[in-house]
């Protein structure tokens, strides 16, 4: 399998990973995407669920939702419930040099490989514990979802209608992004392994990640002592305007023309007599009346036909702006073709199909590599023999014992 | 400065920090929260103008979002419409591993330190460029701001009502990933550098960082030849029942109680008829009855005196849910507190104040350190003198001449 030694950033590493579903699964793939040699352990007989998750089935088996974060590791298929593949996985550990495991906490240790006992097979072991709401902490035990680690976040509750329950994004924004922090977390701890030959137990999760996201809301409500209670505001925000969504002929379109941005609206809107207005001269006045300033936009982009000719508009006269773009229009932008924001892939079993690309572009190195996402144990043998050394004989055996799985998706 | 030494995964390198606003910034702080020595390079007069930002000023100047992304930073304050200004950035290159930058695409090339340039004054410089849009493509040069990306990217398309315009999150999680993203990109050079002693350039933008949130929905576009077309739903899902926002007495609850999860909520709800009902008992029948199942479990719900009390009902019950939380509910959580998820930190000029917490926990490594934000150019003579050599006498000169400034705030 060509992929794997990708010659990349992180092509000195080897990682085993433990992880299933989102959140773990995107960290050890941005991992391998950057070259690291990633070796998947599922648990026997099914492997990662997400494989066959119906609801995100198109065309094959398994889903191209693991298909999309599980390319270019390789899989070995062991039965964890069954102290001789556990006794494999500990055998791993002295050849790897990151863990990554995303089971509810506690599990590891129930398996014998918590981080202490990793650490005593090999001391400088750095592992990566991925969680919906942390290792630690009164919630730590709670069943993980991303909807879930959102709403504990805070997050959630500044979506939406003022008015109204809020909205969740249809996007795992928690899960990838909590696997970019752990990727990050990974490669600092693996450079102070190579500074100071010291390991390191990682403790990452959504709820953190998420919580990161609070640019100002934490502050304000804190630096107010509490007088200043953050909370969603609708279609616009609360401290600039405009600066917010707008309707417009067939959808949407973000308009950012808050302080100095406002004369260029105002020119693009032929009002150039709000520009030194005192009634509509700054944010402060606008905020005031919003329900007149929202009509008053929504209403000038009621005279053009759809939204692209009241972008082009803007545009041209310097608004920041921008389409709210649908799904299907994204992947047929021209920029996000030309930088490889969306990629076309080739897979085995799907062929020819669009992902989101690796958001890193590098200058030198290679950028959105071909990988493919591995069937279910098909490097059972490739990594016990080479990495364990048994034999093709022994390998056998363990496949009849129910020790190994291997099957085509 | 105590905490510029700070003894931590990437205390060994020293990082040229040419950024504003959020997004770079971000990507700064958490290098500087990991140790590394980073020197802030504020164009003069007034620095990185989100010290000034009125409208999230709490207590004092800075602003808190300043010191929140800023913290552990040196700064340096120094008039880049001067070419002595420019000459002494481009002295400081030879000392340092990491150059991150968040202007306009073009920008540094500019200046005279475009990669090629700064390339070949240090062969192995890594250049870490953040922008909304990308450094490349037709899109590249539009002014760039969090929402923008998120509408380019097709994840604002996937929040809110089906049959109305959208919501946005009121909160900056482009910017903060975008810095997480950039942070990774950086580790992930230097690991490279050190093996092979090749410098890199990385472009690292918003869109691409959102773009990659979505898990789903570009694969099943794809993967279903366009016949599926990815788009809001609302406050629940469409392809999980139950999964998303429901109403309580005094605020809401997300519940996730699909697949396996479904008999649990049944027995909260007393409702065990429903388990094996075939008119209940599928996340498909479910999604095709959702005007019965949301007033079935919205109704229950009003049963309940609060969202407290409803949710430890289902949590007793092991039903995955969680209560959307406020901004004020979560900086008084016990969870969060515990965690270090939020963290109490001392400024010099504001006092004590909860932002949140460094979002990687380490088991051995320090957790949210004590640093400081720095004022405007607090660190002029101490970077001048010490990594370029300059004397007292010098430095003063380049302060009277302007092309260095100084500010208390």
């Amino acid at each position: 399998m060509a992929t794997r030694r990708l010659d990349h950033a992180l092509s000195d590493l080897r990682v085993l990973d433990l992880t299933r579903a989102a959140a773990g699964p995107a960290c050890t793939r941005m991992l391998a995407e950057m070259g690291a040699d990633v070796i998947k352990v599922e648990g026997a007989p099914g492997g990662d669920m997400i494989r066959h998750m119906a609801s995100l089935q198109f065309r094959n088996e398994p889903s191209l939702y693991f298909v999309q974060q599980n390319r270019g590791k390789r899989s070995v298929c062991l039965n964890l419930h069954d102290p001789r593949g556990v006794a494999i996985l500990a055998e791993m550990i002295p050849h790897v040099d990151v863990v990554v495991e995303n089971f509810r906490p506690g599990v590891m240790e129930g398996l014998g490989l918590g981080y202490e006992r990793l650490a005593e097979i090999k001391p400088d072991i750095i592992l990566c514990s991925i969680s919906a709401l942390g290792q630690t902490g009164p919630l730590s035990q709670l069943p993980g979802y991303d909807f879930i680690a959102q709403a504990y976040s805070g997050i959630t509750s500044m979506i939406g209608p003022a008015d109204d329950a809020p909205y969740m994004p249809a996007a795992a924004i928690g899960d990838i992004s909590t696997g970019v922090h752990g990727a990050l977390a990974v490669v600092a701890a693996v450079h102070h392994r190579n500074r100071t030959g010291e390991g390191e137990h990682l403790d990452v999760a959504l709820l953190d990640a998420y919580y990161h996201y609070h640019d100002a809301n934490v502050a304000s409500y804190s630096g107010s002592e509490g007088k200043h209670q953050p909370s969603r505001t609708g279609r616009h925000v609360e401290y600039l305007s405009p600066c917010g969504i707008y309707r417009a002929n067939g959808g949407s379109i973000v308009i950012m023309s808050f302080l100095h941005h406002w004369p260029d609206l105002c020119k693009a809107m032929e009002r150039e007599e709000w520009i030194d207005d005192p009634a509509w001269n700054s944010d402060a006045v606008r905020l005031q009346k919003m329900d007149e300033v929202v009509p008053a936009i929504e209403g000038w982009l009621q005279s053009f036909p759809d939204v692209e000719s009241a972008v082009k508009r803007m545009q041209d006269f310097g608004v920041p702006c921008a389409p709210v773009l649908s799904v299907a229009q994204t992947v047929n932008h021209p920029h996000h073709r030309q930088r490889g924001t969306v990629r076309r892939v080739h897979d085995r079993l799907h062929g020819e199909v669009d992902l989101p690309g690796f958001p890193i572009k590098f200058k030198k190195l290679p950028n959105n590599t071909e990988l493919e996402a591995p069937t279910l144990g098909e490097h059972n043998a490739e990594v016990l023999g080479e990495m364990l050394g048994r034999s093709q004989d022994e390998i056998r055996e363990l496949a009849e014992a129910g020790i190994l799985q291997e099957k085509e998706f």
